[in-house]
């Protein structure tokens, strides 16, 4: 008998050479139907694996992310036995699960693969997939698995059977099909109920140019058809979506290759949307005690050589700036802090002026590969709402919360009420990563969690996430299709005050060390519209509207008094725009429907005569006639609906 | 008998060999008396100096920048004559006239000069000028130039001559002095009545680090003591005012040796007081049709390279970003109009969709040598209030207008009444120095001409002062101690929009060629700030004013009733704060007259019992009891009788 240990902490005692697929049987009958890849003792093994000594057990089913990965990495070989069956001359080369779904890179000689392609070995892989063909792992000499792939002629395999150590290679085998693999399957290929190539691209073998370019062929599958269906419903949805063609058609953005790639230039309606965000936010840190400054985009090299920067970034980023005629170097700056910390220094402060809160919408700059770079998701320059505030130890804790608080007050303004939270600490196995020494890491460690368990938040803890400075509390916010995304992160730093010795004078007249908190709720304004775009389709929050109102005169002989009206909403601070061309009303009301304006306001002889206007919402709904009052009114209710005033103690 | 033209086109005919001074007192005795120097067909001349031919003369008094230089270059004359009189073995080296007086290097050998010495030597001037002695120049052969010299043992002016083509070496006399000079002198010493040696400082001969030092004695001197009296009283005041020694008693800027010389930090105060600017130029903008955006700080080589800039700026300034992985090289960007161009080559514009007017508070870059580096009016990073308007031909003239209303509008609001313009011109001897064709540059310094005339601006016009892109016009504004700033600057530019291929659809289908106007009222806001300082003295417009209102309790008693009524107060949008310290209230009044806070509020037992407050302004006047409502429209009018609201049409 051995002993396996479960999740649960419960032990399970079963007979040696039990399955994973056995200890779960021996759970409830019902769950071994869902189990489909396991780990033992953090290695992962198929289900089939015989278990020779004790030890802990994960099982998977699909819900999790590692059974998602045994599933679309089987569902790669099903792929390639799919292919081989149509194309017998490609050469296989690797085939992983990625984020979403599988890819094969494969040589097909003289062959090409196209859409028209796709539905065949779909068809053929669900062929195949019905027959519950049981994936077997093998373990096989070097010699033989040379053997076996020199004649196939694939030097593809070969190559990688060479750089492996004999006696740990393994065939994997479904059917009749075979392929070089360490394993981590599903126990059978009835589990893929559903398949979709998604596309083909060229790569090269092993991402370096100067090899053979191969055909990449990217699929995913799912254990039901419906999951599939749904799938491809919100890649199509996530389309629409998309930040980079929803900024082009609202021009917000544009990107130029004469200025860069990676930098954007934010066109008038997306700069007024920015500086509204910003003004939102500034609004609320004004209250909350914090003071702007403003501090320049570049700094000496020596200045991130002291904060510690140029050792993590120098190299890999933005090269430093000589000038013609003194021996100085400048860099981008990669950080706000050492400039904030600059600012501390300015002036000698007392326990009673702390804590000082210094905030700037500060641009950084990071060197990005170009194939790296997304919309405003990946950027080389991207403005953060930055803030550092340097406090007494006694104060971290209450100024940690108050951080929290404003976090989750810019989160409810903006519709997001699907957020996690994660508090990363060091990795404890690598504690020579981190600058700093150890106690105070472990009281700003528990700092973090203190302040997230007092403000019930919803937090996992992860060693080893922790940035090299300081322990985080980071801010996962699920978008409207259930997608997440990073956003702010909140983070104690007691090592930047120490290398800029900034001081303050204790109730003992002695000099004492700040403490220094880090924090940016929207994190970086460029992936946060991204994010406002992805996740609205365009339809802000009714505050942060380019244009809110759209007027339509029926025709030309309303012009002058859709302007006056203009002009009263204007006095309201309500944002809009005419659209006086010569069309008739059904036409303009279709295409104010594309614009996303959230209210048209349709005028007429009548609205003319009784100085009303007719309001209809974006989506079709009629609001009838009102007075411009009454429409202020009820556009300032909708907007207070959302975007409360924060409350600060 | 030869013909002399007059500034006023007037000629005069006199005989052969009639001085400057002869022609002076053909005018009028009085007007020649205040003569003391001249111009003859553009070459400075004595006024002693016989006119042999026909040509055009100029003739200056004190009042003339060309009277003060030859008043200070003699004056140089007759300070190198009293210092030999008390050290005959120091060696001149030259000594010309300066903005602000004169100077004169010296090599004393053994001796110093010392502070403790100028007396001395400023009343042994004043001595000899009162016998006023005349200048003479004479011409001296080359020879005989360097063997004078050469028994003085003056290596220096050896070395002068030396470089000096015979023929044109001419020395001048005055008493028993002589030096090597080229002229343009006033008539005698008498004129010089008022004389301040103002320091002394090292300097390298030739400016060459190599060189021997040798020690600049600056000076300055006056026709009257009044004067002399006047101009020192106003430097005492300018160092008072000196915007460096103000930002930082005020807290509004700070610099940092680690983030580097040039590169202001911009203190909360400061960052505030700045925001308020440029809050009232967006809203001021906002109505006059600009639209914000926001580009990167960096740009492209390429990008500069396109619009001319790099063959500009490239070599002398900050040198290219370079990135690890790829080969791109960025700069800091010198300027904003490339950016807005690649905005504007966004979409495709019809004639019907401009002007288009693009507002950006934009940083850019320019290295400055750190000995040139001056506080925030010469730094290596500014922001300017730019904004580019890309119209058509036809909107040019109307557009030049309107701008010209908003940097009018600025000025008002800002309180400065007194400035001038000048209409910067090509160097018609240089036309090769400007990129662009020449009938684009006569169309656009005209339409300049005809703006300034139109909005009756007092405009002088300036040949080879235009920027190498385009002329311009430039707004001098003169501060508090009557110096002269350069500020807002409004520039046509029919380049770029050809470098960027810039188009719209005209009427006629067909695509033209937008014209630019780069502007900035401001100019740089460092720059605007440093002179908003020095203008004021810190007294800044109430509008503006970091904190407007102090509130000073007389004891602690009234902190509470204090508390409420800032409160309040900030419900006005008024700023304020509390000296809450346990001083003496005559104490805290003496204090706050130093803060050059505009208002004191002074709180006690009558005005908590009666919900009032005791109001004193800065400066002393008591303006008595009031409620908060009555100070709050009391502050509202005196903001509303500077800060007007922009009327566009």
């Amino acid at each position: 008998m051995i002993k396996i240990t479960l999740p649960d902490g419960s032990i399970k005692e079963v007979a040696k050479n039990s399955t994973p697929m056995d200890v779960a049987k021996s759970i409830s009958e019902g769950f071994a139907r869902n189990v489909i890849s396991a780990k033992f003792n953090n290695v992962t093994v198929e289900t089939s694996t015989e278990l020779t000594e004790d030890g802990s057990l994960l099982l998977y089913t699909w819900k999790d992310s590692e059974g998602k990965k045994a599933f679309w990495h089987s569902s790669a070989h099903l792929l390639a036995q799919a292919i081989l069956n149509f194309y017998p001359n490609a050469k296989l080369t690797i085939g992983p699960a990625i984020e979403n779904g599988f890819y094969y890179d494969i040589d097909f000689g003289d062959d090409t693969l196209s859409d028209n392609d796709f539905k065949k070995i779909e068809d053929k892989m669900i062929e195949f997939a019905r027959q519950k063909f049981e994936f077997k792992l093998r373990a096989i000499s070097k010699a033989d698995a040379l053997q076996y792939y020199k004649e196939q002629h694939n030097e593809f395999k070969v190559e990688l059977i060479e750089n492996l150590t004999d006696g740990e290679i393994t065939f994997c085998d479904h059917a009749d099909f075979t392929d070089l693999c360490r394993g981590g399957h599903i126990p059978n290929t009835g589990f893929i109920k559903a398949v979709k190539i998604m596309s083909v691209a060229g790569a090269y073998w092993r991402g370096d140019e100067k090899n053979k370019q191969l055909t990449r062929v990217y699929g995913i599958s799912f254990p039901k058809q419906k999951e599939l269906t749904e799938y491809l419903h919100l890649l199509e949805e996530a389309k629409k979506r998309d930040h980079r063609k929803l900024g082009k058609e609202l021009e917000l953005f544009t990107f130029s290759q004469k200025v860069g790639q990676g930098l954007p230039l934010w066109l008038p309606k997306g700069a007024a949307l920015r500086e509204r965000l910003e003004n939102f936010l500034k609004k609320a840190q004004k209250k909350a005690g914090y003071e702007m400054v403003i501090t320049p985009h570049i700094g000496q090299k020596e200045l991130y050589v002291t904060s510690g920067h140029y050792a993590k970034y120098g190299e890999d980023s933005f090269q430093p700036i000589h000038t013609p005629k003194e021996d100085e170097e400048f860099l981008l700056k990669p950080m706000n802090c050492p400039h904030h910390c600059e600012i501390f220094n300015t002036k000698p402060y007392s326990y009673k002026d702390l804590p000082k809160r210094f905030a700037e919408f500060g641009t950084v700059y990071r060197y990005e590969q170009s194939g790296e770079l997304h919309g405003l998701t990946r950027v080389r320059g991207f403005t953060q709402d930055d803030a550092h505030i340097f406090c007494t130890p006694e104060q971290l804790d209450q100024e940690f919360k108050n951080v929290i608080d404003l976090v989750l007050y810019v989160f409810s303004c903006l519709g997001f009420e699907n957020f996690s939270t994660q508090v990363s600490i060091r990795d404890m196995d690598n504690l020579d990563k981190y600058i700093g020494d150890v106690e105070t890491w472990e009281i700003a460690e528990q700092a973090i969690i203190n302040a997230a368990k007092d403000k019930g938040l919803d937090y996992v803890i992860v060693e080893g996430e922790a940035a090299f400075y300081g322990p985080k509390l980071d801010f996962m916010v699920k978008d409207a299709l259930g997608r997440s995304w990073q956003l702010g992160t909140i983070q104690v730093d007691y090592n930047l005050p120490k290398r800029f010795d900034l001081t303050y004078k204790g109730a003992d007249n002695q000099l004492h060390r700040p403490v220094m908190i880090h924090r940016a709720p929207f994190g970086s304004m460029e992936r946060f519209i991204a994010l406002l775009l992805e996740h609205t389709g365009g339809n802000f929050p009714l505050w942060l509207m380019p244009e809110q109102v759209i007027l339509l005169p029926i025709s030309e002989k309303y012009e002058k008094y859709s302007k006056k009206v203009l002009q009263l909403l204007e006095n309201y601070e309500i944002r809009g725009l005419i659209d006086d061309r010569n069309e008739k009303t059904g036409k303009k009301i279709r295409d104010a429907e594309v614009t996303k304006i959230p209210f048209m306001i349709i005028i007429g002889e009548d609205e003319e005569n009784t100085e009303t206007i007719s309001v209809r919402k974006h989506g079709g709904e009629d609001l009838g006639k009102m007075t411009i009052e009454a429409f202020s009114s009820l556009v300032s209710k909708e907007i207070n609906s959302t975007l409360q005033e924060f409350k600060f103690n």
